[in-house]
């Protein structure tokens, strides 16, 4: 996805990255500030996306924040101009009209080929709560809470949460979310499937990285990819023909690779898999693309 | 939306409308008939929802049933000929075939501006279950009970329900409620995420008001009216790209408004914001027409 | 649907169909070898779905397992060839890429005229739990057992699954589930929404055989099938036109019939409806083929 005429905003230091035991942990780094995010914090997370995309040693990425919130949403420091367009010049225009920079996150996030997970570890406000939309999994700490608070400034949801959001939660619980512009608890995120478990704080990060071994020491890099990439999609394709059409295909091109017979043999011989294939391999021309990108936009 | 070749239809009260703090409550009015749905009543809803979304003092509309039920179906006072096509000829149609008059109300109910709530307060069956699909939050009081009861009388799902029903409680739920027709109470509604609270029926018409106010008092108008399009159109979208483009524009738009600049002003001074733009002015460039009829049933 | 190149195919004895008192019960009969899923099984369902489909004494389907799973996988009775595509040659293929059995099996349960309950007795792993996911209702024994292993075998889950599983359950618990490959109890697919009820092992079939006769004794077959076609299909579709179009051709149809007479006419009158129109006669033209098969496969 080119994000080139972005690269002038500098974004360095907003988030940290680190890679352990096959697992990236990505942290909103701007704890003084509650995590807000700003222009640079989305083209640090394009670019974190791209690392951990490209890096074999990555099999799962958590997001969380540094200090008390996971992020307060946009940085609101410019004040009440803070969403007048022209503020904005430094980023990718489309027919003029500026890119949403939740949506340059979001999207790339929906891109990734490695599995997302969301450790919620405090407030997750407007962007703060819209850029877990397109990750797999949201875990929440007890004292995590939430709000869509658009209306209440004035605003959209943006992100491209109202594709992703009414899929996550169904569209009741979203527009009595966005209708209120409410701030709620874990509790209510828990009640209204926006996020799977919640934890006591202490345990949460512990949690998120259980979740990633267990798909790191279990499960075929390439064969994730590839999955993960046919759920997103398929999730807008108008009926299962499309998705039996690349079932088919994607198969064919496995089948025939390493860790099909590695996955078999394994199970058969009731030993633990020792998978060789990289998620860069993930059946390029199969898996096309996405979320696919308009033509008239570029590429 | 053209209903014009309707307006033969004579639904004078068959609902009643009242405004007051804000908060629209349209009544199914025909309590002898336990709010039985007629050509009429379409015809009134239609009307009333024009209304709503016309009149800028209307910031969200409750919904619900004059007496012991909210709607009992249709009105069967036509015996078992009440729906052979010839009976229904003062109705629009479309290529010489009636259009199904419960979902000329559910089409018009889902465009509409501002937020809509359910109260249902007794039995909702047939229409007056499939109705409420296209509102955004469905209540119930604890008399109340739902039927999707088409199988039973050899008709099929109407409204436009094969395509909201699934949306709201997913497809499994969907198909066993209206394979089997079953009559079911309010607490199975909950369990299956047809409606998001059971509340004594005392306390229904209350708990549905609250919700209203917390619209009303916190949010901006138009940012509501544009985030519900937005949510509910792009339930239909194949791909997030849609959304992005779709918010781009939005934000663009609303960022140099007057109601962003309050609204980020308000949070910063900690006070109540003063919101001052109109549902009407809903970027109406932006956000076209939804449900976007089609083509060839013209306008 | 032709699946006429599969004919060379041989199923017999790989699962068993009985016909009483309304419904049919399809139990997959391998036993021995834990149901394991064969290309003879896929074969043997498709003809097992014509069959149901065709029999107006059939008002609902039942698809359980005999012994102690429901079904276990693919055979991997090939060893860790088995997903090599040359050893799958006898099976339909389009631009020469064999299709997935799993997803030939799927699409005709999806296209089924009569609603569809399974009655997961045990394990249902890989092709044995994404198969239901095109039917109706899924009832669990308390000892069933689920597991989407794909990527633990390093392959993709299949039987279009990555289509039905985020309708089914949501993507983030679909996600979750498809990345790690868990195998996980009854109790978490009840709270992911896999399943709508868990039972004790010795209450299944008579939980699934109620259920079946709730939809027998009270629904007429027509609107049932053509219910069940609609549901299904406006899943896929961009808005709610499309649906209410639908309805309209639909209601047209079925309003002058035997069975809407029936049904009004018993309802008025207080007493069991006596419906006569068949399943196959649901309004051929104006339900089509769904799923809609791509114009490139070919009929």
């Amino acid at each position: 996805m080119a994000v080139a005429a972005m690269t002038s905003v500098d974004g360095a230091g907003t988030i940290a990255l680190d890679v352990a035991d096959g697992i990236a942990t990505i942290t909103l780094d701007r704890p003084d500030r509650l995590n807000a995010f700003t222009p640079g914090m989305a083209v640090e997370l394009v670019a974190a996306f791209d690392t951990t995309d490209a890096d074999d040693a990555v099999r799962a990425v958590i997001v969380t924040g540094r200090g008390r919130a996971f992020c307060a949403g946009a940085d609101l420091g410019g004040g009440s101009t803070t969403f007048v367009p022209s503020q904005a010049r430094t980023v990718e225009t489309i027919d003029g009209v500026p890119r949403d920079l939740g949506g340059v996150a979001a999207l790339r996030i929906a891109a990734s080929r490695k599995p997302v997970i969301a450790a919620v570890n405090g407030p997750a406000v407007g962007v703060g709560a819209t850029m877990t939309l397109p990750m797999d999994v949201r875990l929440a700490a007890e004292s995590a809470r939430f709000g869509f608070v658009f209306a209440r400034r004035g605003l959209v949801p943006e992100a491209a949460s109202s594709w992703f959001l009414p899929r996550v939660v169904g569209i009741s619980q979203a527009m009595e979310w966005v209708a209120t512009g409410r701030v709620f608890p874990a509790a209510e995120a828990l009640t209204g499937r926006l996020v799977s478990r919640v934890v006591p704080d202490a345990d949460l990060l512990t949690t998120a990285r259980a979740l990633a071994t267990e798909i790191a020491e279990n499960t075929s890099a390439v064969a994730v990819a590839a999955a993960r990439h046919m759920m997103w999609s398929m999730l807008g394709a108008a009926n299962p023909w499309e998705a039996h059409r690349l079932d088919s295909r994607v198969i064919a091109a496995l089948g025939a690779g390493p860790d099909v017979a590695e996955g078999v043999a394994s199970f058969l011989e009731k030993r633990p898999p020792r998978f060789t294939a990289s998620a860069g391999d993930a059946v390029p021309d199969l898996v096309a693309e996405w979320p696919p990108r308009p033509d008239e936009w570029g590429r």
